[in-house]
């Protein structure tokens, strides 16, 4: 399975790479985590070009990481400099550096070209992530804890421009029998797709009403943001029956903001970073466990179902699939996706032949 | 691998198929089952052709099952009768309906051409089952626990028109070394194979012994009549020096039937049904309990030895094989079998042209 | 891979075969040893030719083993001298037998030509192992226990003749920050390549000085004699500085030797006999228990570090890898291995021709 390689992609949660090695597979590649002593991130590709013992079993010393075999030396943009045993560093004796860059409580690599490695390309369209963290917060940020899925990541990506599941798979929490029959919304809005839905004068759904135990029908909406082919933000809250629907309208309602990060792990697994923004309660941690709680159920939920289909596409069994209107933010989706790996793989065969990096 | 598909397989005991999605794979292929309201077993495919998730993660509701991601809904024919957010019926949306008998306590499916299913040709040789369901019972009828077996059906199969094993593999319980160089005979008697050996005046073996405590020696008998490929039935038991051995005479003495029902999950995984029934002691709870954990304990002891010759079938290390004596009944079924799979493949092939079914 | 097959493994040690059966693959063949009642060791394919039943599965009688499927028996040598049910010996009925030797404690197969099996290509580089056994011993023996190694046996014999690594990989226990720049001799010796080094005037290494308590420097040196492609003995220790570096001068200091035999499983996992003999300590059996502590916890280190490469060389990522100066005992070595497997496929085409062996 091919992948989009000229982008960032988060490899962890900041506080999880220190002056430990972390060892983390993205895009089949295994990578080795560190922080030098500055605190700056470092990702290395995790084998010593020696005998190919994963550098992760080796031991930080300063900036540097010491294999655990042989004690081979490489520096944080990956150079050799230091082979005992022998006075000269052998030629051509490095490991393949991974731009790095920190943002938004994440460590993000770049798996490719790095000559096109752009912090400006970072993703950046969820302001209130900047406002949680400011002096006067109006947003609550909650981050989940690191989830694996068993599918590819796509099958996510799928699923955060699919309002329609929510009546099935999240009964519980998220859906109500009320959107099931509305139809979906779809749009092209500058890089990202959106996908939305409004469900008017229904009651809250079971999530909306355990925290604002609202008194009779709402409006609802699902705003489903995707930034092909990893990053998704849902946009999702109540307010009463014939609100304001703008953006400035839902800010004055209950509105919370759910932020996906795919990584892929293998083509058939998948690092699933997640967090929650919410402009209600701000202060109230016990509010805030019970909500990361019942979040975490409902991708739990998320998690099964993706993870079963994952599992029965490798024996489909179905010769002809069949297409429902509902499928409309997934088409865009794949067509996007599908769009961007064709114009990457164009690009770096021009690419290679520019700057001649090697092929993997 | 092939199987014969049109025949009846056992799919589950009648107690294990509720209101409630029973997934389960048969003939490699992934099934679910499930009972109407009305009582009535029903066996789809378990993909959902929207996007193949397993329609056994989804719901029944009243007689339809709706998909646990997006609720596409289907009858017990496979009929999609509900597509949510639209208002048409997708055409082609349908799942594969197996034709499906209750019959003898346990659920079977017709994995073949729906057209030729015929409940005529349910198994239907062993009236003691009947007696045993009935107001005045002459026998008494144990039902075993489904028995989880890693090896191919036929080494099931074989092993039950194999009396020789007996003395070697069940020296516990149903062997006896007085058994161990008397001749096999084997013989066709419509379509069964019946394979079967007389120890006379010898002493009881220890299943037998149990429950007989007999004084002195026995004479014994064994016969395993065997419905290729995949039902078996096993007479044995014991009687006097000199007894009778007709059926009638054999009905006299301390006889018993174990009936086995093999179903290929995979070419390397089988589901194993069986059953007891006897005509000693027929109100006995306490001696029943003790008969099925022996009967039980002699079976896995099968299980241990025909799991291991699978595995080593898979790297035999063994370029030419020996035939021996007592293999008379495994050529015969095999030879059974490849007929049977050989005439319904040319079957398959006219009747694809004749009815149009696409190959899976 | 190729596996030298005409030289003598390790199979087990001597106290692992006895009357039960005992199954343990080898250079990827099912093999199945026991004891006659005389107690001589017998190898035997694991395998009955009936049905491919592991003899292992089955029952010894007496010097012969019987089958647990249908009682074939056979005599060491793998001849059938009964087959139930029948008068006759199933022409060709007979299962490999393997040449078999016991010898230091440990029993031995010859997986290759049996007719050019010989005792006295035994391995015999190490009369300290029979002088620990003798009336007056100078060497204490201590047996470690059989490891498990999920790595290709050359990886573990790489490492044997790898002074290098200790400094790194030990650092706990062998190594010592003095050794890492000394450079390492390496030569041929009849059959063996030796490859040595001698850290001089410097701290003994952990292990060391915690049975030699020196009160200050020493000379130390690691003689690691390999005995391609599955053998080696490590010499080391340590003496004043300024020591008499010969044999006798070694005898004379505080001095370990380390045996290590290697035996494929498969071609990605090993079998590893090791022991340890010391000439100081003799009669004290906390020391020794401490001592095989302290060296099954370094080759634990070793095992975690092969396993790792082992893991890794499936996926290496790495295009050209790096060579080194500490690389000359591995170089030699792969040489010597390569050389002998070629000069043996050579021999064997000719042998089969010869003596009319079929190709497994």
């Amino acid at each position: 399975m091919a992948f989009l390689r000229n982008t960032w992609y988060v490899a962890a949660w900041s506080g999880e790479v220190g002056r430990q090695c972390l060892a983390r597979k993205i895009l089949g590649e295994p990578i080795m985590l560190y922080r030098t002593a500055a605190g700056q991130p470092v990702a290395l590709l995790d084998r010593c070009p020696h005998r190919l013992l994963p550098l992760s079993k080796g031991s930080i010393e300063g900036d540097t990481i010491e294999c655990g075999y042989h004690g081979l030396t490489f520096d944080s943009a990956g150079r050799c400099i230091r082979a005992p045993g022998q006075e000269r560093i052998p030629p051509g004796a490095s490991v393949r550096a991974y731009p790095v860059a920190e943002h938004m409580g994440m460590v993000w690599i770049w798996p490719g070209d790095p000559a096109l490695a752009d912090r400006s390309k970072l993703f950046d369209q969820l302001p209130q992530w900047a406002d949680a963290r400011g002096p006067k917060p109006q947003w609550a940020l909650l981050e989940g804890p690191l989830t694996y899925v068993n599918a590819n990541y796509l099958l996510l990506s799928e699923n955060l421009v699919d309002p329609a599941h929510v009546v099935y798979v999240h009964k519980r929490s998220l859906g109500s029998p009320a959107m099931a029959n509305i139809p979906i919304d779809a749009s092209q809005q500058g890089d990202a797709l959106l996908v939305s839905r409004w469900t008017p004068n229904a009651p809250a759904s079971p999530i909306l009403q355990r925290y604002g135990k609202w008194a009779g029908n709402v409006d609802r909406w699902q705003y489903y943001w995707m930034y092909p082919p990893h990053i998704a933000v849902v946009d999702f809250g109540a307010g009463p029956p014939g609100m304001d629907r703008s953006d400035a309208g839902r800010d004055a309602a209950m509105r919370l903001f759910t932020a996906h990060f795919m990584t892929p792990e293998t083509a058939t697994t998948t690092f699933y970073f997640w967090f929650v923004l919410r402009n209600f309660a701000i202060g109230d941690p016990v509010l805030g466990n019970d909500l990361i709680e019942q979040v975490t159920m409902t991708f739990m939920e998320d998690k099964a179902i993706l993870e079963a289909i994952e599992e029965a596409e490798a024996e489909p069994f179905v010769s002809s699939r069949v297409k429902l209107a509902v499928d409309v933010g997934s088409v865009r989706l794949r067509k996007a996706v599908d769009r961007m790996i064709a114009e990457e793989e164009a690009q770096q065969v021009s690419g290679r032949q520019r700057i001649g990096i090697a092929s993997t």
